[in-house]
């Protein structure tokens, strides 16, 4: 019996370092390859997340105007939609964009920022889902209403409480998403990450949950939105394998916080040196910190 | 004569202790409550008034879409009106946020950043202050060109001087500010509160000055607006007090800028250091700190 | 010989510190003036240009609402303006407020970002080089693309490439760019500065190099955007000699990027002490750092 579990947990360690071995080489592919993220997003996050770009190796490129689409998105490695700061001129370029890397075979991340908070944030969401993300990443709640609005016909608008502006986190336990999470990527055909204490991520066949961060992360504005940018950089610089990509750039971006909290004394400190260490991480560092493992078969 | 001078100093002293436990309470009731705040602000201050709101123990949404008010506003424990980057769309926005906010009994905040700037940014801002803010917060420059203008039949428009961008203080001092803060608060209804090295806030009748911060705090972009979206959490979460709430809201402000600036070596790590003192401000803390005395009857 | 060399060296030392002085009394200009900067300029750089403003001694003011340019813009001591995230609404409040400085003598500055990402950008910004900039700051891809456009009739759109968006840097160095710089400057009329490793700036006949910055600063997002933004607070304050208060403010901002440096842990940090050090600039350290010389007649 003792031995048993011995070796489960030998074999744990061993998926563990198997997959802190692919999160080093997936971050080793963005820093020589400095994919070029085309980012639509809020206005909150737009500093945040072109600094999290640059000290996670890529290059990050701020392109929303509808006139610059044909021209840029073909252009960009990836594409970054998020939906926090939502205008009816925005979502003619975040389809445009969309369509366009879909087209030309470019992954794009949706971030479905508070996807519940109005009617119109809903019907854009389950429009952009349609044009086939390559990964969507929330918290619990906002997968949670995603996955439950893309089943049926539309409903009329409900207010899904408050727990979707608490911070990075939701009211909602990650795992309480899994279900959800696994039917929205079976549908949509897109990755499927949970942002919250466990990150879950699945392809609507396989889950794994990532074990990094700190929960003051989540007192920072923007964080949740910074680590859907650096997915989008992650999936292009290892396009062969955005289920892994995806995972990996969660640990890593978990694994910085975890750094950045060594040093920090509140939020913004904590800001700070979790930029800091993403772009000092070294392998050492990566390979003793990933904690990924399966969640199902 | 010593003896009477003795009592005052005492008798202020137990004033300050009573307004520092007023402090203490209404950010315990912040903590706890956790008050969402809508924003409708300008695109310099988003990042820091999110961070200083989740430092402060509130739930930020920058919420300023016209399709998504409807939705929205309702839900909100209250709302922040900033006018810095004004354009005629966001200014609909604003409109139809502050009269719902107004008829579902929401407290909401305005914060007229420049507004002697343009003529356009005077206009609306009269307008504004005719749906009834419960709080209108800004420099002494601001605060005496709003309550002149809202004296009179609309002048044509006179620049104010270069004095309401020299950070967030002004040329004016506070105290020439008093009787124009305390005529605007009396025609309006608003709790008005001109920031500067002495903060006043009045009703109209009563008047009360905080003393803290430190002046290094005028040469970080948006510590204007960030406080006066502190005051709209804390007026959302002591609803039956705005009054204290944004005297006690101003200086707690202030109090982590004096913490901030203890460990800080220029601008940008002030900004740090008190965005974390805010975050971790305890109690023999506060009560220590917190100087707010009455300026007369 | 070793004489000569000697002697040459000594020649070079003279000028050196013949700079470093310009350098002093600019940045005390900017001190004593503080110039009100109006900024027209893209989301992600808001913050990190206010802030570099207030810490070199400017104010700030983030207008660009063309309701209020009228009234604005003759005020303002001078005029930033940077396209790095377009709009077809805001390019009409640049060409008013651009314009509008032009006609009333008044500096202005344009920062072409990734003026090659789209057609409608070189558009916009070749309309805008017609309406006699002082300044216009790049990095070397942007100011050879531009003059490149500037020569003939409107090509059909040609991608420039990545390296628009690797980092504030380019893939070309500067010195491929002088040509090209001096081209652009006669036929503009501008003074036109190249920023690099070496930054080169030139009026079209007199060409200096800047040695000053450490290249983590290109790993900051928005660095570029702050330093047109100093670059137009030092021309208004030292409006006799814009050629040198480019110059000045070139190696001044990288004197607060290699001070900062010395504090840094990385592209985070740096921002912060960068910004500190700007702030706290005094005259021996800055008089023993400036490395400006001449490259040309």
């Amino acid at each position: 019996m003792e031995e048993k579990q011995r070796a489960a947990e030998e074999g744990g360690e061993e998926e563990r370092k198997g997959w802190a071995r692919k999160a080093w080489e997936s971050i080793r592919a963005v820093r020589e390859r400095s994919p070029l993220v085309q980012c639509i997003t809020n206005f909150v996050s737009m500093d945040l997340m072109a600094n999290t770009l640059l000290a996670g190796g890529a290059s990050p490129a701020m392109v929303h105007c509808l006139q610059e689409i044909p021209d840029f998105t073909p252009h960009a490695d990836s594409l970054c939609i998020n939906i926090g700061t939502l205008s009816p001129d925005w979502v003619l370029s975040m389809k445009a964009s969309a369509s366009l890397a879909a087209e030309k075979g470019r992954p794009w991340v949706l971030d479905p920022v508070a996807v519940s908070a109005s009617d119109f944030r809903m019907t854009v969401c389950l429009d952009l889902v349609q044009l086939r993300p390559t990964v969507i990443r929330g918290n619990a709640s906002e997968i949670m209403a995603l996955s439950s609005a893309s089943l049926g016909p539309n409903k009329d608008f409900q207010w899904a409480g408050e727990s979707l502006f608490k911070g990075v986190d939701s009211s909602h336990g990650t795992m309480d998403a899994v279900e959800a999470a696994r039917s929205l990527a079976q549908r949509s055909g897109a990755i499927v990450a949970v942002s919250g204490a466990v990150d879950v991520i699945t392809d609507g066949q396989r889950v794994v949950g990532v074990c990094n961060g700190v929960a003051m992360m989540q007192r920072i504005t923007a964080t949740g939105c910074a680590v859907t940018a650096l997915i989008a950089a992650f999936v292009a610089a290892n396009p062969s394998n955005p289920f892994e990509a995806t995972a990996c750039s969660l640990s890593i971006f978990g694994v910085a916080g975890e750094l950045g909290m060594d040093m920090a004394k509140g939020p913004a400190s904590l800001r700070m040196h979790m930029i800091d260490s993403l772009h000092g991480l070294d392998e050492p560092t990566l390979l003793s910190r990933v904690n990924i493992t399966s969640l199902s078969g």
